[in-house]
């Protein structure tokens, strides 16, 4: 199998190098191919998605995904950003299903703001919506009758883009604890309405989960008071964005979480990446956690390969390597990217 | 002065009556008078927000709010909701501008889910748009080309709607620790874009701010990590609703936490209400916490009726009970709302 390495900008040619050594260890036979993307590609090719990077990502059986950003080019017009080529892929390749897991390794408590009897056994799943929403309606600036200017965004969903979601929520859940919680914002948004009607209409052909529906207001303040007591969480792209990484803080770290990106429930090409983004402030120096994006590995392996049997190897050499001590900065630690990486390494064995 | 008391739904009358006790206690020759909302209101005339409720709060000097939702409205059409009452009023009165200080009374850092060491000397104030953004947009249903159900909703800022929200974000940092937070989703969102650049704008005359922005995602991750260091935060009527109650649980439970909504800088008619809800589940048990409606109580003092000593003795008051071990359920203890409301009412004194 072919994967698709794209390391991007700031710490994510770091932390993607280690997660390709990982992978490379465990000998599945395969292939290899970098491009360039973000930042990198626009420096590469003067766009932040060049074409023959778009087209590797299409070829390939999977892609690993470092981070993006850079604030060089913050000022570029919109579809020349770094952000663009995310957004990009995304929408190119249909990936609709983004699988956030937050996961609280043992040892890891004291890195969390939060108090440990809190995050204890934390084990959730957040599925987020990925290419519809706000994210991709029609949006631009506008002036009013007044003669002031205006910015808008259009946000939407229609019954087939929330179907697909739910249903990946609720296979999710049948798999795990069997609790769905939905959220939206159903008391002021019409979108939510919509998604809510859908996902309960859904719910009859799951009874053996149990569903739930939440503002996000109080989804937001549930994920800080009480984050054990969810399962599986399925949201729109807007609130999945800001629920999951505020979920990573319980996590200990965001240096700490994968990500997946599907375009069908499993079996097909998708793309992996850790939660985290380019941390310019950090990059180069070999501090970044690796962590998020070997983990990201562990889950191509399961989700694009169905190769259980080696993800599973990943994680548990990465909760090995933690219950022996080995921490990043971010962990409170000391340990390097690379250290970090040989760390888990020799727990493949 | 008068005082519209709308007590609303749920626990809203039980928290709502003792903050009226509290500014009765202080014999400041306030009158008040009383009328339904929200589902109340609902009952007693067929609508969420009663003509003669409206009429009260348009010409009382300020209104104290209780709570309003119950399900069993959920289910009418939507502007017969319950909460279709809140957002009538707050467009109604022009309230633009919503204040949610979060703040930690000493004590209750065990309240907190949060470490201590994370949450000790948090003192940061919310200011959230109110009156605009995604929730007054254009809405409803309509079908794809392809003949799919389809909810929208429209977000959209104008220039003068973003300047008047700043405005109040500046003037507090400047009368605080001058630390200016503006959060958007300016890399994907056009709203965004052009709330961030009137805010940079503004920045200018305001040197001695220092102004800073923040995506949202990232916000919400920073509020778990590290919220108090946070001065003041504006943002959204949308990101608004997401961060302030997120933060409410900072300060130890969101039974401590009120607001103000304001149609001026200071002196207009303005509306006061704890942000927690109606709480259907402990409604009429006597078990919820009413500090979160007397410190509205103080703040309508200090800016409607700008009796800025009078606001700092309640809020002493409910400091000192507190110290004195005072503690409703949410806080860990076992006092009734009417053995609260006594307890701050004896510090009055
Ligand atoms: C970089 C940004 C466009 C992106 C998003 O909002 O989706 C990021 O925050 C993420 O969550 O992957
Ligand atoms: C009840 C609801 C419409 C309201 C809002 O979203 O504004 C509430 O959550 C709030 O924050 O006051």
């Amino acid at each position: 199998p072919l994967i698709a390495v794209l390391p991007g900008d700031g710490i994510g040619p770091e932390v993607t190098r280690e997660a390709r050594r990982v992978l490379e260890a465990l000998d599945l036979g395969l292939s290899f191919e970098e491009a360039p993307v973000g930042g990198a590609g626009y420096l590469a090719s003067g766009h932040p998605l060049p074409d023959a990077t778009l087209a590797l990502a299409k070829r390939a059986d999977a892609v690993l995904f470092g981070a993006i950003g850079d604030p060089r080019f913050e000022k570029l017009e919109r579809h020349l950003r770094p952000e663009a080529a995310l957004l990009g892929i995304r929408k190119a390749l249909g990936l609709f299903a983004n699988l956030r897991p937050a996961t609280l390794f043992p040892g890891l408590e004291d890195a969390s703001p939060l108090k440990p009897e809190v995050v204890n056994g934390l084990d959730i799943v957040i599925v987020r919506e990925l290419i519809g929403d706000i994210y991709f309606g029609e949006k631009g600036h506008r002036t009013t009758p007044d003669g002031l200017r205006q910015g808008y965004d259009v946000m939407s969903y229609d019954e087939q883009e929330v179907t697909r979601i739910a249903r990946v929520g609720f296979e999710m859940a049948k798999r795990r604890r069997k609790k769905l919680c939905s959220v939206d914002k159903a008391n002021v948004l019409e979108t939510s309405q919509l998604w809510r009607d859908v996902v309960t209409a859904m719910g009859a052909e799951y009874p053996e989960v149990e569903l739930t529906h939440m503002y996000v207001d109080n989804a937001a303040m549930q994920l800080v008071r009480a984050p054990a007591a969810f399962d599986v969480i399925v949201t729109g792209n807007l609130f999945g964005d800001i629920l999951s990484d505020q979920a990573s803080m319980c996590a200990g770290s965001i240096g700490m979480l994968p990500s997946a990106s599907l375009a069908a429930w499993s079996g097909a090409n998708g793309m992996y990446e850790p939660i985290h983004g380019s941390a310019p402030d950090i990059a180069g120096q070999g501090k970044a956690n690796p962590c998020a994006a070997i983990l990201s590995a562990a889950m191509l392996l399961r989700h694009s390969l169905e190769d259980e049997a080696s993800a599973q190897r990943i994680e548990k050499a990465v909760a090995a390597a933690l219950a022996k001590g080995a921490r990043t900065a971010d962990l409170g630690g000391t340990l390097s990217t690379a250290a970090m990486g040989d760390a888990v390494l020799s727990e493949l064995q």
